[in-house]
């Protein structure tokens, strides 16, 4: 399977596309960084991400989205760009159907170091490591999405099966209501 | 002119349109709230919100859109979900080419009631009165969103120009930008 992953982030957000399969071979197919400046108006800096991961998920056809989940503890500073890039992920993969999750830090760090309180050099030796990449992925957010696909992956295909149900079953309840909103319009309701 | 605001979450999402000017009689075109279900996937929740917001101004057409502001002090449990929803307002906003503002809660308070301490009863007791509306807005995210578009439209056309100019500008830089991507490419950069 593929997987698009996001570290969410105004400044810096970390693309990444990894393909792979639980007991197969990793790869890397894409990894890059949106960046925004702080003196653009917030709601600019989103449009920017907003078209940079449709853009993605449009180029290399990912089967599902990673995102990582953003807790409100963190730097206090920075965090509410954080929750609103994650959102606008979170939206733009809903918006394409694909099925989407959130992993926690820990999650994503217990997933390719073996340990959820591993730190960032560690997070990104494992990327190069695992995705047999010639140089580690700079900087930090690169390796952060890429890791996020790989926890995405490993994580199981039973719970990837279970989410892409629910976004099937979703899409299909969304447009048997659109039928029956559109059948009780055409008989005069 | 016509505002629209946007009291963001994932629950409940205020939305309303005011139009009106710096000394003018106010008036309400509109308002409602859209509902999201807990047991609905975030990505489905932010969706909904998304569509909702662009058929607002589709419908509405309104000249600016302004934004509660967020803050990470404030209930702690919904925080990130009314994070993720200002963004997607502020984004679709940005999208439509459209200026938009972000207002502190006390700002909006301060600007119907005089008091930036003012409680949700007196909030929604001003916007009834200042709209001349023959009952309540109801729930407190409904009067709210009225609240915070009568409050861009009070709080001056001077900043709203500056907001207009920007955001114009901003589109401008970007046209030119596009273009001169677009040349380089057709020379083959």
């Amino acid at each position: 399977m593929r997987v698009l992953g996001v570290d969410p982030g105004l400044t810096r957000c970390g693309i990444g596309v990894v393909e792979g399969s639980i007991g197969g071979p990793l790869s890397m197919v894409h990894v890059d960084v949106v960046r925004t400046h702080a003196d653009q108006h917030v709601a600019h800096r989103l449009l920017a991400i907003e078209r940079a991961i449709d853009q993605w998920i449009e180029t290399y056809r990912p089967h599902a989205v990673a995102v990582e989940r953003v807790f409100s503890q963190h730097n206090v500073k920075t965090v509410m760009g954080t929750a609103q890039a994650s959102g606008i992920a979170l939206m733009v993969a809903a918006r394409r159907g694909l099925p989407v999750a959130l992993h926690t830090p820990s999650e994503v760090k217990a997933a390719v170091t073996g340990s959820g309180r591993a730190d960032k050099a560690q997070v990104t030796a494992m990327v190069t490591r695992l995705l047999r990449l010639a140089e580690a992925p700079k900087p930090a957010d690169a390796a952060d999405a890429l890791a996020l696909g790989i926890c995405h992956i490993w994580r199981g295909q039973a719970a990837n099966r279970l989410e892409a149900a629910i976004a099937q079953s979703t899409a299909r309840q969304t447009a048997v209501q659109a039928r029956r909103v559109a059948s009780m319009r055409g008989q005069g309701h």
